[in-house]
């Protein structure tokens, strides 16, 4: 029975709640695997900590209702506003699931709670891109030196796995070259204008729609792509890149001339990150790039992701999804978790 | 160090041969795997066995230049003809892989090799359909039984991974329906179609270009599709779901007229394979399909095949890849092989 702390109660937290409340029953069967939430810490939502198991029902009902789990139900157990470090070193969880607000930028708190926790023996598994773009390889020997694991499959594409799937099922490959479409939010202003919409009107029905953030500048100008690019280079390609060296250009140049000159050209713009292997250099930029219609990520739509790896064996594979949402993350960590339990990559 | 016999040193044996040699010490280096090949039966090439292991490099060179094995020179330790069983039982090989010409009807003798093999402690990895198709359950059971591995991930999508990535990456998922072009050959001939030939001239180009065989009837009549979506629906989906259990169709009632009407549509044909679970009850068929434009398997170009996962957690995703060639299906017993040692799935 694997003993799980949240850190963070937000959308990601509560999907992954719903899916253990929901499917429990049907994992236990199909794979083996329990777990069990007994610590929830959550900086705007409070705190909650019962070593025997929370009612996760009641917790999901409650900040539902309230927005805090101030509601939640004395026990002789219960212990209240644990801090997200007291969480880590102070309850029985052996897992981590890390999910807190978390600035990409510096990767904090998140890169803190994992050092805590690896040197506390637990695993973490989150979904915050920072600490992965940021400090793969400290945070990676940290876990390692602690006998303990770190999963992060949902910092690029979400619950799809662009992470997993070449590290288990393409190993042995050498992969010359990585190309993706990594975030949804640009991909959709881009068919949007090619149906018409100026770039203006594109990021305000994405806005309206909750693809695009009221500050939409990590999207557009290319930053979220770039933090996945660089995890993609770094875990998938065994790489030592870091986010500054990847040259970055964003969406927002495209005019709707360029999206005519595209069409006339029978080809389309997309947002494509990309990393290259070549002669032992490694060579990465996110940047608008005129594709052929034919391209294999000529068609991915709206909001969905895609990614190709070029292998020297197993030739150009290309997996394709859902790059966001409430379950697909929550999934995310679900897989990580399962890995874990059944000692998988 | 994995110890290999091949039954059989056609292409796909001589791919994976081809595999090893050039990528011993890097496969090695990166996942500590190291394999040696000890045995090589094949009914109309030869067969030599040496416990220390073969110079496959020679063995390449002769087979290539000669047509058989007879001229690999002899040593103190060398053995020669010993059969398929004889090499599964007799030799010091811990796994075998069975890349015989297998009748996919029968799925012999590929069937009998696996049981021999398991019966014996053997892992089994192999690219035959045939067996998967006809005797999933059986011989996975057996293979339980016996503490062994039996690999087949070239089955479906040669080295895409088509089974095992739902396996690893997706487990916990509910997976309701699967769709796919698992027929490279059917793919390119409704392509050719498209762009104005006829039914005959695309079989006529398809058969040139090596993709269809001189009896073609495998493929454009639909059977090979159905092979594989029994394998992915009783691996992938865990259902008992038998070869005659899928309704069958081909693309040889497809028109010009049909072609057409389809463009004016938005739409286009595919050879669609397809595997859904509704309340309990599981329907599967393969048959031509008119698909919209923007669906995600619309744009699989030429020989590429792809596969559509529907996942009630972690949303649709789409795999594509090759479905065949040398290297790529060498590669898919490369990673079943891996996996074994990795003890993954």
């Amino acid at each position: 029975m694997q003993k799980l702390a949240l850190l963070g109660f937000g959308t990601v937290g509560q999907g992954l709640a719903e899916i253990l409340l929901a499917k429990q029953d049907l994992l236990k069967a199909e794979t083996g695997w329990e777990g069990k939430i007994v610590a929830i810490s959550d900086v705007m939502k409070g705190s909650i900590y019962d070593p025997d198991g929370l009612d996760i029902e009641k917790a999901l009902q409650i900040v539902k209702k309230t927005g805090t789990l101030d509601d939640y139900p004395d026990n002789e157990r219960l212990i209240r506003d644990l801090d997200s470090f007291e969480t880590i070193e102070q309850t029985n969880a052996d897992t981590i699931v890390e999910v807190t607000f978390t600035d990409v930028k510096t990767g904090q708190p998140a890169i803190e709670h994992c050092k805590t926790a690896f040197a506390s023996g637990k695993h973490v598994v989150m979904s915050n891109k920072g600490p992965v773009a940021l400090a793969y390889k400290e945070l990676s020997e940290l876990a390692k030196q602690n006998g303990v694991r770190w999963g992060f499959e949902g910092t690029v594409m979400s619950g799809t796995p662009a992470l997993r799937m070449p590290l288990t099922a393409l190993a042995g490959n050498e992969i010359k070259e990585i190309t993706g479409i990594l975030n949804g939010t640009t991909n959709y202003m881009l068919l949007r204008m090619e149906e018409g919409l100026s770039y203006e009107e594109a990021l305000k029905e994405a806005q309206e729609l909750g693809y695009a953030e009221a500050d939409p500048t990590s999207d557009v100008e290319g930053f979220d792509a770039r933090y996945k690019i660089v995890i993609l280079a770094n875990t998938v390609m065994n790489t030592v890149l870091k986010v500054d060296d990847v040259s970055c250009d964003g969406i927002t140049q495209i005019t709707p001339y360029d999206i005519k000159k595209a069409k006339t050209l029978g080809k389309r713009w997309k947002l494509i990150a990309r990393v290259r292997k070549e002669d032992g250099v490694v060579k990465a930029s996110v940047q608008p790039e005129m594709i052929d219609e034919t391209h294999p990520l000529a068609q991915v739509q709206g909001v969905l992701n895609a990614v190709s790896f070029n292998c020297d064996l197993a030739g150009t594979i290309t997996l394709s999804g859902p790059g966001a949402g409430r379950l697909e993350t929550g999934y995310s960590l679900l897989i990580d978790l399962l890995n874990i339990y059944r000692n998988h990559l």
